[in-house]
Formats: C-alpha cells, sequence, structure tokens
C-alpha cells in the first residue's frame, strides 16, 4: 500500500482528506510548488518547509536532460539529492516535449525531440519517462501523455486520446513491473512510487468521458485531468473539469494539471479536485507580480516607493511580518538576488495559506463560496 | 557616548574587544558582510542575523543613487528600511566615486561624477557625504577621502594625501555639526553616528605615520587604513598595514578597507586590526568560488557532479548540514537562484567562524599563528 487517500468531509462537491505518500502525509485540497530542476526557484528547502509545504512537483523533462536522471538516483533518488524529505511528484516529461514544438516528432513508439539547451537528439517513450520516473523516486510519477494542443478539431482530439490511452497502458504496465526499483533507501520497506493516469480529450465532453471511463478500467490509484490551461478561455476550463470529475472514482485523488491563479485553485477545490500545481506564484513572483488577499500587485510599481506597509496586510508570512513594499520595489528596482527570494516566499505563503483556509472551511463544513475572503482578480 | 570600545584581551599584537555601536555590540576582530544597496545579495535578513552578523557594511555611491539618500531618511533610515537592526557601517562614497575613472573630475572642493546607472551629473563633497550618511542612519560613517590610485608616485600620493586630510578636517566639522539630524527614532536618546577617519597616503611609510598623526589629531573615534587592495602584491599591503598601525591609538578600533582572503583577515587580526570588510566571501559565492576549512574549491567543476560530501567537512553551517556537492553543482549548472543563496550563505558562515575562532583564541592568549587550523590559499 504505497497511496492511501482518505476523505474526511465534504462540503458541497468539495472533499477535504489526506493522502498518505511515502515521503509524507498531504492534506488536501492541496496546491504544490513547481521545482522543475530540483529547486522550487530561490527559496532554500528549509524555508519551504517553514511554509508548511508537503508536496513538490520536479519536472522529468528538465531532471532527465540536467542533472540525469541515472545520476540522481547513483545519488540516491531526487529527494535525497536535493534534501527534500516530504513528498514530489514528478510530471511525465510530455507537457515539456510538447512546448518544444518545433523541435519535436511523434510517433506511436515515442517522440523524438531536440534539447532545448544543446540541441541534443533525445527520444521519450512511456517505457522511457517511467524508466526516469522510477530513477528519480517520485511519490507519485504520471503516465506518458501526449497534451493535446489548443485548439485542436474532433478529429484531432479523436487521434490525439486514442494515443493517449495507448500510451496509458503501456506506461502502467512499465511502471508496475519496474516500480519496485525505485532508489529510496530501508527506510521506505515495500513502499513503492503511484502512478496516475491522465485523462485528455480536447474539449470534447465526449471525449474527456471516454478517457476518464477508460482510465479507471486500467486503474490508478489517482487521476489528472491534463491538457487545460494551454489558451482556452477560462469558462472552458471549468467547465471540462466540471465535465470530467463526475467520472473520476470519488474515492481517489483528483488532480487538475497547471492550474492557476488563487481564485481558479479555490474555485477547482470547491468543485472536488485534490490536487493543483502550477509555475505561477514562484514564476510571477521573479517578475514582481504579487498575490495578496486585496488583489494582484505589481511591486516594481513606483507608487510603491515610499509604502511602509508590507505586501498584504492580511498575511502574516516572514516577509509580510519583516519587510516593506517600499524595500520590496527597491530590490526589484536595483534587481537584487534577495528580491525574487523574498517575492517567492511571500507568494508561495499566499497559495499554502489559501488552501489552508479553503481546507479549515471544508473540514468546517462551511459553504466555501459564500463569505469567502478571496475577492476576484 | 556614541561609541565605546573596550580591549579584553590582547595576545601578541592581536586585540579581543567590544565595540558598542547605537544599534549593536560588536566583538571584535570583526569581519562585515557587504551590504552594498541595501542588500548583502542573496541573503534574506533572518539568515544573516543566524549568521551571527553584527554588523554590515552599506554603499553610499549606491544609495545614494538608488533609492536616494532622501527617500531612505524618510522611510526611517537605512536600519529601517530594510530590517536590518544591528549595526551598519557605510563608506564615504569616495572609493566607488573614484572607481569610475572616465567619468570623473577631482576638485578641491569636491568630486563630479556621472552615474553608472543612466550617466547623470552628480557632486559629491566631504559635505555631502556627511550629508548622505547621516541620513542613511549609519552607526559608523567614514570620512570622504580621495583612494589614491595603485601605483602611484610620491608626488601624486603626497598631493591626494594632502587633499584627503582637508576632506578629513572637512568631513568632521560637518558630521559634527549635523549628526544630530540622524534619522532614528526615540529608541536610541543621545544616540548619534560616529565619524571614523581614513590614513591614506599610496604605498610611503612617512606619508601614511603623517596621515596617521594629522587624523589622530583631529580625534576620530575610529580610525581606517585606505587605499590597499588597490592592485599592490600582498607583502605590500601587510607592510603597510604594519607600518601604520603603530600610529593609531591602542585604545581605539582600527579598521582596514576591503580586505581579504581569509587568511588574510587572519592574519591582519594577528596584527592588531580590527575591523574588516570585503565583498570577497558573497561576490564570490555568486560565481561558485566557495571557501572551506581545506582551502578554496570551484563547485562548478565536474569533478563535485556525484559528490555526496558537504561544502567543507569541518562547517557546522545550515548550507554543510543539509547539502551535498553535488547538488549545489547541479544547481550552478542550473543557474538556478538557490546557488547564490546557499553558497553566499556557506561562504559568509566560514568568514564568520574564522573570525568566532581567532576571537575565541585570542580570549584564551593563545599564540594564534602557530596550531591556526586555517591552510594557507
Amino acid at each position: 500500500m504505497s497511496l492511501s487517500f482518505q476523505i474526511h468531509t465534504t462540503s458541497g462537491k468539495g472533499r477535504r482528506g489526506t493522502m498518505i505518500l511515502p515521503h509524507a502525509a498531504v492534506e488536501t485540497p492541496v496546491f504544490m510548488p513547481v521545482g522543475t530542476v530540483a529547486s522550487v526557484k530561490a527559496v532554500p528547502q528549509h524555508l519551504l518547509e517553514e511554509l508548511g509545504a508537503r508536496i513538490i512537483l520536479g519536472n522529468t523533462y528538465h531532471l532527465y536532460l540536467r542533472p540525469g536522471h541515472e545520476l540522481i538516483r547513483r545519488m540516491g533518488g531526487l529527494h535525497r539529492f536535493m534534501s527534500w524529505h516530504r513528498a514530489i511528484l514528478t510530471d511525465s516529461g510530455g507537457f515539456q516535449v510538447f512546448s518544444l514544438n518545433e523541435l519535436r516528432k511523434v510517433t506511436e513508439d515515442g517522440v523524438q525531440f531536440r534539447s532545448h539547451l544543446d540541441g541534443g537528439a533525445h527520444f521519450f517513450s512511456p517505457e522511457h519517462s517511467m524508466d526516469v520516473q522510477i530513477a528519480l523516486g517520485s511519490d507519485i510519477a504520471m503516465a506518458f501523455d501526449e497534451c493535446t494542443e489548443y485548439p485542436a478539431d474532433y478529429a484531432r482530439a479523436r487521434k490525439s486520446l486514442d494515443l493517449t490511452l495507448r500510451w496509458a497502458e503501456r506506461s502502467k504496465r512499465h511502471f508496475d513491473a519496474h516500480k519496485q526499483e525505485r532508489p529510496w533507501d530501508e527506510s521506505f520497506p515495500g513502499q513503492t512510487p503511484n502512478l496516475f493516469g491522465i485523462v485528455q480529450g480536447g474539449m470534447y465532453k465526449d471525449l474527456r468521458r471516454e478517457a476518464a471511463e477508460r482510465l479507471v478500467e486500467m486503474d490508478f490509484p489517482g487521476y489528472a485531468i491534463g491538457g487545460l490551461s494551454v489558451g482556452e478561455p477560462r469558462e472552458l476550463t471549468r467547465e471540462i473539469i466540471a465535465e470530467t470529475l463526475p467520472y473520476l472514482p470519488k474515492d481517489k485523488p483528483r488532480y487538475v494539471m497547471g492550474v492557476g491563479y488563487p481564485d481558479e485553485i479555490v474555485e477547482y477545490a470547491e468543485m472536488g479536485v485534490d490536487m493543483m500545481d502550477c509555475v505561477l506564484p514562484t514564476r510571477a513572483a521573479r517578475h514582481g507580480l504579487i498575490f495578496t488577499s486585496e488583489g494582484r500587485l505589481n511591486i516594481k510599481n513606483r507608487r510603491f516607493a515610499e509604502d511602509q506597509g508590507p505586501l498584504d496586510p492580511e498575511c502574516g508570512c516572514m516577509v509580510c511580518q519583516r519587510y516593506s513594499r517600499a524595500y520590496l520595489r527597491h530590490l526589484m528596482a536595483s534587481q537584487e538576488p534577495l528580491a525574487a527570494v523574498l517575492n517567492t516566499l511571500h507568494n508561495l505563503a499566499f497559495y499554502l495559506d489559501t488552501m489552508q483556509k479553503l481546507r479549515d472551511r471544508l473540514e468546517a463544513g462551511q459553504p466555501v463560496a459564500s463569505g469567502s475572503p478571496l475577492p476576484p482578480l
């Protein structure tokens, strides 16, 4: 038993649960910070722990290219390599590979692509993606899928989904045969990583339903909804999530990949989503875009030059307790490396705190939509 | 009384003391990390506190240009602006202005220069440098001096020194008349900043002696030896320090500006220097140059790719306790912002720990030179 998922309370469609993974118990709904190349950019691991993060995401494509999954395996796996001892989810590499556009070629067997680092030729198949993720030693690995582009007509979405479903079967078969090869040491007896399936199907509800049903037949310990946040209008994202969720098992974790803004992650969690990840809080922070209880602000703005208040008067994070907007604006204006550190710490604190409040409300069985302290952005 | 300096023990020529400044008691000999534009690059203030730093340096030239000293005054001074509540020393701006080379013009009155940021025209006089430093609210301000270039012939060094001495008088007169205008709040009743004089004189011992004697007549609360580490051979640096120190009062703090490597700072402290500062540990860290008890290493080197050991097996810092050389090399290779944070934390820990061990040995009256755990670099 490598994943146990228990739902404590439900409120509307929202679920308050706990997911027990080999490296951590994760309270859900959860937002997972992205640590692309074995680092949540600019944040030391002990501060990430202080923020309360229990699970982070690593990117298979990036880690495969540099420093290489076999090196990470030799170093004892990703947890030990980066000294992050809580849970890690890795994506399949598919999304990143498909983002390469001109540099890739898809066949039944897999994807041929060129590295964004040096142009070198590489090949990812479902089997190879599983090997890489097992070598990394993630708690949750993702099936290798084709992320259908947006827009895509029905025939294209159909064809892409069929490939994804064949790859899901290959992913699962290979993963189950090799998951014992994870690099964890003897402190995890009998524990193995978990493989989640990914629902694709473009923006077509019948394809999404079919994808969900076919994956459920394959019996994964958790399911993701992929292929969203790829350029479609937000109403469509919500609609596809709402249409897909009923076809996923109620007793297993449900993960929407690559979302979103603070009000989005609250909304999706209210709809019954248990897990989400996004580069937004960390990437935006490095550009000076700050999320607060009063909405978004760009800390580079001149109007903050003499603002002695904190980024967010409602926030209890270490940045808001200590530094002024004036100082943080100065750090951005002076291109000081500390700007990225402090802005990221705040944005992650805001996201994680948003989820904590949401979990508290779900636990109390309170209707979430009304009385939410989160204003629209 | 804004500065009290007490020497507890001496060992050879080395002195173990405590300097009480308005914002902190500083144990000497001390190494001061450099926080050029209101940030010790890449290090959050609470981690700088955890490292044990009691005093840091701010650069007057940079802060004057951005965000501007009057803005910092309105924000309550540099301590409050950057939320660093221990001591701050500011340089006079002279060294930076003289580094501008083509962009400056020196007259009896002061220095005309162009900003390295936007080419805008500015003028620094001794009086203006004092105004800026008082507005910043530093615990220790430095007299405005001309940093004599190296090499400089005797006539040039003589002329430059005469200017520096006239500027020292003007600095002191203006500083004493205005030091009450520091931006500190009512928690520092009766406390004012301190102005240190700076000994120049190029590489000429008689000029150095004359400079020291003339400054001592002016009666500063502390004295710096400037114009070193400007390209001269290291033996000459040591010689000038050794020749100058005897002409500075034994009961006042003695500061050598802009040094140095770990073995240098130990050596100078053994010679009777109480204070030093240098960008070396922080700047080198950002380029992957790491100081350890076993010497220097470049963490970017391929030979560390699978090295599971810490940067320094003798070091107890938070970086050495948690991360491997393999991981830190990966962060540098991937140009991750965390590399600068962790490398800087280690290098500063190494410098501050080096000084702590030195203070312990001085306190114990142990001969420092023998049995030193610091191998030559």
